[in-house]
């Protein structure tokens, strides 16, 4: 790496000398030259003709005045580029009258910075200008997958609410006040009610084609009603078997003999399988690689601060909402309950849209997401308050109390909605409602802990071996690397054909769990033999043993392939199927030994042990395993069960569960997901103690840092340092010796400031450039790029502990604290190198952390730190990655 | 105010001069040698003959090795001064081995900084010795009525747990971490346990006794049974008319003639109101001033990071259960609901003191507390999950996402524990628990928005009035400012005597809330006369009407009395009052006019209004008027009515009832009364917007403050320096020319050092004392202060933005922040500067806000600010203040 010495002449650039290629300040993730991630899934695309902007990130729509139409505005056509979404320069405030940013308007602020009232569009007056170019300085929007700056969008949102109030006095702006603060509040109604409207219709739609699988619906007068999914077919029928409108394959295929019938329906049931995975896999893989799996730990990343773009847009939400109802009526092991939170967080992005206020500030836009995302698990469980914890306690970064209240009116909207639709008719809320007839007794507390137990090894093992089939998937050594969808196609061919020949297995999991939970005497069709009597017990007994396992296996494979799946009512089903499995054990036991010591508090005459019950305390010590929650379970759990009697053992083994869980590794799934991707997500939930070293020995320190130094640069100087090195951004210090720190400067600004320059100035490339006050300096001929620093940066001493460093990036949302002695320099720490540190640098937490470990570490950890974001799902090849970030 | 001029010789004190008596910098509270507010509350106990230390903060404990015996560590007597919990000083963990910390084993370490293995008993070893000499320093405790340091309890219980791990390995480690870890469980079940008893007792017992104003049980027969209430007294009757056992006053004195009757009964109702209320009240001023009223505020205050000592005594909670039980059954205006958090609280504190791992930590203590809150609204509403989230909506300033599960932990236990109690005998956790037959019509929804409007106009008159109450009580206008007694005798009569007459008003508040939310087929036994057809109905809404005003004006004067008394059921009642009066005009408007076009929806045969639900969502709406609270007030509601039926018109009366209320002024009345008393709590719950200001025009600047230098004083100088100014702390500077910050030093810890280096090390008053690294000092004959200097403060650019400042106090619970610019010293701000510039500025906050002003203000304010805390109550010339500081 080649650096400049410095005073070779007045314009040369002076940068503080790099000895080596240090990893720290924020690598850039793209090369300049590189193609948008967007445009990278489109190569192949023959309608894609937009040509790039050499060199330099793209400000088109900086360049561009006239709007997106309407409707492109929601649902881009995934065949075209979504270039419109780069990076505008965003000042603070976005123009109030409509006016989009461009780059003149913006320049005429630096050359008329006194005179606040010479009719500017734009509404800033001289108090807030003077911010600017003293504060936190001037930003040009973020790239695709980098960190956003919470400090700045709070003080910008300040801004802006502070020149809502002072531009319209009176009735007026009272009004426009009243509007603004309303914004939030249709978009969370409007969400909430398209969330319960799409989980009604992925609900009867999935059904049918769950059960389309087995037969279908022939209206024998008249032949009709195919349309209907078997509950309603066969509505006012006492039982499945009664029903003469529905018909199996084999019947309609007039298959009478009934080894020939099993193998008709078994033909079809696997075909139909296959060819619905196949759908969903094709449809994520061709147009919406984003809409895969669950969505929830890239929901995390999201809401933590990161930017991914078309992650949450309308065309991830058609393709996920589609490829859910294919996926689910596939019958493989993967839920609809996780991915809903991914579309109820695309529905509140598409409607955010609508409202400037809230998508032009990025911190706000991910409160809104925060609320939003309970809508999700409301409707999944018909549990609002469920989904507010859920929100709170899985996926929220910042959740002020406000949040709370927008996200329980989002839940409460969406549970509303979905019980007006009532896509089962059955005028309850959710699928598995039940009410137990009994309480339970003392001696029942063992068992229920002992599943509690299981629920920690279940989950401690799934996630283990949920990483490790990952692994080899992402390795060079599987042989589906770029074909996905064949992969899809052979896990989907294995379930069904385990499937069918297993009575539980065949139901749809959500059949299976409310099935499992229910009280025999409330089963009026026991069709899949659940509650036969004595000796049969055992054979049931065995059955959901060999169930539980399948499952498991089935559900370790299927989280993670090319295919909207969650992974909650899968665990809920395995946890149901083992839960059920230890109550029908006790309840043998208790019926066998009725005077056994432990059950001398049964009643005589009525059933003491209630199994369905041990199914539910299963589900809830499944889900705590897998997913190391435990509010929201509970409450999940109780608003299903809708009692205060079981939420005791509920709450034990939960707790149990999740103890026996973290021994094995702290992570549920979800963290282990984002672990695995390398997704930057500092996780402010994790209070596992940090190394008691001060933070000089973890920062880059400023022998290693790129410097700008305030004068004796020009345009061209700073371009070749730009060229030169990539770091995402560069103190700006007075002199190499000094070195006494006057801000810091992101590449982004950086470059925009000099394009603009050079484009709409025409300023030549000798321009002196300049950082700090010049006054003798002329301002037309030179460039004053202190609008564009940050002129107040976070600065700590360099002597304090490791530990206050980490508060502060978690607590404040910085993406970087520099590090000064007495004013001068000493050092820097990104987000990202924080980050890398504890993560990758756990082998050294664990062991005594010494100096040299964690920076050598930190070196040699380059080429990870450089596979961040990169495509581990090996679907490039097939030229449709999953559109996240390449680097150079 | 006299300054020394520095220079005059060697070991003068360099102070910078002062050129005014700034504000700035936390002054401190108390004069030197004021006595101890616990011991100013018991001048007049004879039993009380303690000596004080002449001048200085007290560090009794420090000199004293016993322990305190092991009854009085839970219930000091209020005879006896509580001096021992004084700050002790805590030098980042507490010893390990049970030996209270001494001035000679603190000093031990200054002496052998680099023999970590040397026998101390403390376990401190090499590595975070270095830590205390770099980094934030030693520190001593906390004074009461002082603000906690929560990045330095944060980082002085990571230290703790590290040294957990690195002193015990293997197994005994193992299970020493798990001990260690399930501390806070055993707290929290034996909180969770101990507040449902409570709560079970206070029930029976207030009820016992309201009844008892109305008459007693005595068996006809045996003529026993008095001790019965009037529910289990007449139980299995199915009206009180027919039930024999109970026996009015009058029935008992042999009066029969219905005027004598009725004013032997007025007699005894109104003769034992008074009575219960005198007790009370006088077991508050008696014995603990800080069980009076809801405590709520000062829980508040106490979870911000305050500490007031002995507010979360055992003794307190002693007094405010025994004054519950008396205050609810005097009958008048109050609810036990609010108080039922204190109760919670305290029991928790008192648990604490068991685990030295968390009473030794003020941020896990808060933690603790937080958590336990939300069991006190658990009991008092048989509402969980409400509980939890009251303490997170309203309570907590840190609530992370483990205090959610443990406060969900403590909730469920104590609502068990209740149920179990199961103090009503109706198997049910509630009072109020109901059910309703129908569900609502989407014409309601307008008479439901009414409500809320109601609700909000409710809550903001409620806040305005009791405000003004307020101040013409703690003004000197007030007869009863040193009498509180009898102010509390008065208003107890004048409720007893207008609440006979009326029917609704006779009854306890949580029984006519009850009866108010009842369906009318549901009531047995209709004994106050609510369900009256036709024409009588109007008589109903009338007498309702009344009812609601009285409770209105009777709630408003009640709460700030002297007294137990919560607002949150005074407000369901007034709520649930107007909102059935609404209901019974609907009913009585449908049933008149059942053609208007907007009862079309209505079926002919079935009542088509249920008033009991106007009631419900009438006192949600009083509810978040008074509170402001949301979320909470609708799970609550919830979890009462047990459907997700009424959750609708609920939220929207909640919403509108909080926007209403929002417009006359966002503060709740909790948040009021922080306010109104003075209590230094930065709400971070608030967030209108701060001016856009450079916090530089906020900060005391450079030339206000009194700065140490680092070298050039004697410990002579500094006890003179201490002497002359009550600044909390200092900022410490290398010289006074170039004012490079080397740290700061609180005024305690400096006090402290000053304090043992003569008394344990016999240092002369000449002695040199310096701040800064002295390479040719003698350590034995000088005094190196570094160890307790905050060396690496949090410092940032003084012309960062006031939001930023205010962001960083609120979200890492700062102290203080000092301003530098290139290192030397430009200004320092305190949260006490904050807190004042965000209360008391406010007029500068609505207009336009310039420097002036700000800085004026704050100068004019000294006198407000030295009333901080200061007794309002005027309960002190009685000689039983309410134990707040006093300045001098």
């Amino acid at each position: 790496m080649s650096s400049n010495s410095p005073h070779d002449n007045d314009y040369a650039p002076a940068v503080a000398s790099s000895s080596r290629g240090s990893p720290a300040q924020e690598d850039e993730d793209f090369d300049d030259g590189v193609e948008d991630p967007a445009d990278e899934l489109l190569t192949e695309d023959p309608l894609h003709g937009n040509g790039h902007l050499n060199g330099g990130v793209s400000f088109k729509r900086a360049q561009k005045a006239a709007r997106p139409s309407f409707a492109s505005r929601f649902l881009p056509s995934p065949f075209q580029s979504s270039r419109t979404s780069t990076p505008t320069p965003s000042h603070g405030v976005r123009s109030g009258h409509g006016v989009q940013p461009t780059t003149g308007n913006i320049l005429s602020y630096l050359n008329l910075p006194t005179d606040p009232s010479a009719g500017i569009p734009d509404s800033k007056d001289a108090v807030s200008l003077d911010w600017y170019v003293e504060g936190p300085g001037r930003r040009v929007g973020y790239d695709d997958l980098t960190a956003i700056d919470w400090i700045y969008e709070y003080s910008k949102e300040r801004t802006r609410l502070r020149q809502l109030v002072s531009n319209a006095p009176g009735l007026l702006g009272q009004l426009k006040q009243v509007a603004d603060a309303s914004q939030i509040w249709w978009i969370l109604v409007a969400t909430g009610i398209a969330v319960g409207g799409i989980a009604a219709s992925i609900d009867v739609v999935s059904d049918w084609m769950g059960d389309l699988k087995q037969g279908a619906c022939s209206n024998v007068e008249d032949g009709g009603k195919f349309y209907l999914s078997r509950p309603f077919c066969c509505w006012g029928t006492n039982s499945y078997a009664e029903c003469a409108d529905w018909r199996t394959w084999s019947t309609m295929l007039g298959v009478s003999n009934l080894f020939g019938s099993y193998v008709i329906e078994y033909i079809f049931f696997v075909c139909l399988s296959v060819l619905f995975a196949t759908c969903a896999s094709l449809l994520v893989n061709r147009y919406s690689p984003y809409a895969k799996q669950s969505g929830i730990p890239e929901i995390k990343t999201v809401l933590g601060g990161f930017v991914i773009r078309r992650f949450l847009g309308a065309w991830t939400l058609v393709v996920k909402s589609l490829g859910l109802c294919l996926a689910v009526a596939s019958g493989m092991w993967l839920g609809k309950e996780g991915p809903l939170v991914h579309v109820a967080c695309c529905c509140a992005n598409v409607f955010m849209k609508l409202f400037d206020g809230i998508n032009g500030n990025e911190a706000r836009k991910r409160e809104t997401l925060s609320a939003a995302a309970a809508s999700g698990i409301s409707v999944a469980f018909g549990s609002p308050i469920g989904g507010v914890l859920f929100s709170l306690e899985q996926l929220s970064y910042y959740f002020p109390d406000k949040t709370m209240w927008a996200s329980f009116v989002c839940a409460m909207v969406a549970a509303v909605t979905l019980q007006a639709f009532d896509p089962f008719r059955t005028g309850k809320l959710v699928l598995y409602q039940v009410t137990y007839h009994s309480g339970w007794h003392l001696f029942e507390l063992v068992p229920f802990a002992l599943i509690g137990i299981i629920g920690g090894l279940y989950g401690a093992m799934f996630i283990k071996l949920n990483m490790l089939v990952n692994r080899w998937r992402t390795s060079k050594h599987n042989p589906f690397l770029t074909r996905p969808v064949l992969e899809v196609i052979i896990v989907a061919l294995i379930t069904a054909l385990v499937s069918f020949p297993v009575s539980f297995l065949r139901a749809q999991s959500s059949e299976l769990v409310e099935y499992l939970f229910a009280e025999c005497r409330d089963i009026s069709d026991d069709y899949l033999g659940l509650c036969k009597a004595g000796i049969a017990n055992t054979g049931v007994i065995f059955i959901l043993l060999i169930s539980a396992l399948i499952g498991f296996l089935l559900a370790t494979v299927t989280f993670g392939l090319q295919i909207p799946a969650g992974i909650l009512l899968p665990s809920m089903a395995v946890g149901a199927l083992y839960g059920r499995v230890i109550g029908l054990i006790v309840e043998v036991w208790q019926r066998e030994h009725p005077n056994f010591i432990a059950f001398r508090s049964c009643e005589p005459d009525i059933p003491c042990v209630t199994p369905g019950t041990y199914a539910v305390i299963g589900a809830a010590s499944a889900l705590a395993g897998a997913t190391r929650m435990t509010v929201s379970i509970v409450v999940i759990m109780f608003e299903l069960t809708g009692a205060l009697t079981y939420v005791l053992p509920i709450m034990i083994a939960v707790m149990l569960s999740k103890w026996v869980g973290d021994a094995f590794g702290k992570r549920g799934i979800y963290e282990s997901w984002i672990h695995f991707n390398g997704y930057p997500f500092l996780d402010n939930k994790d209070d596992t103690p940090v190394p008691d070293v001060p933070v000089s020995q973890i920062m880059t320190r400023y022998d290693d840092l790129v410097c700008i130094t305030a004068t004796g640069h020009t345009t061209t100087s700073l371009r070749e340092l730009l060229g030169e090195h990539r770091f995402r951004g560069f103190p700006v210090i007075n002199e190499l010796r000094e070195s006494v720190l006057l801000g810091y400067i992101s590449r982004t600004e950086l470059t925009f400031a000099l394009e603009t320059a050079s484009t709409s100035r025409a300023m030549p490339s000798t321009t002196e450039c300049y950082f700090q006050h010049q006054p003798l300096a002329d301002p037309t001929v030179t460039l004053d790029l202190r609008p564009w620093m940050d002129q107040t940066p976070i600065t700590l001493s360099s002597r304090s502990s490791f530990g206050l460093v980490k508060d502060m990036f978690e607590k404040l949302g910085l993406r970087y604290i520099i590090f000064t002695d007495r004013g001068s320099l000493t050092g820097l720490l990104t987000k990202k190198d924080l980050w890398y540190v504890l993560n990758e640098g756990e082998v050294g937490r664990a062991g005594g952390l010494g100096t040299g470990v964690l920076r050598e570490e930190r070196t040699d950890g380059g080429e990870d730190e450089r596979g961040l974001m990169g495509d581990h799902d090996g679907a490039d090849a097939d030229g449709h990655g999953d559109g996240r970030g390449e680097d150079g």
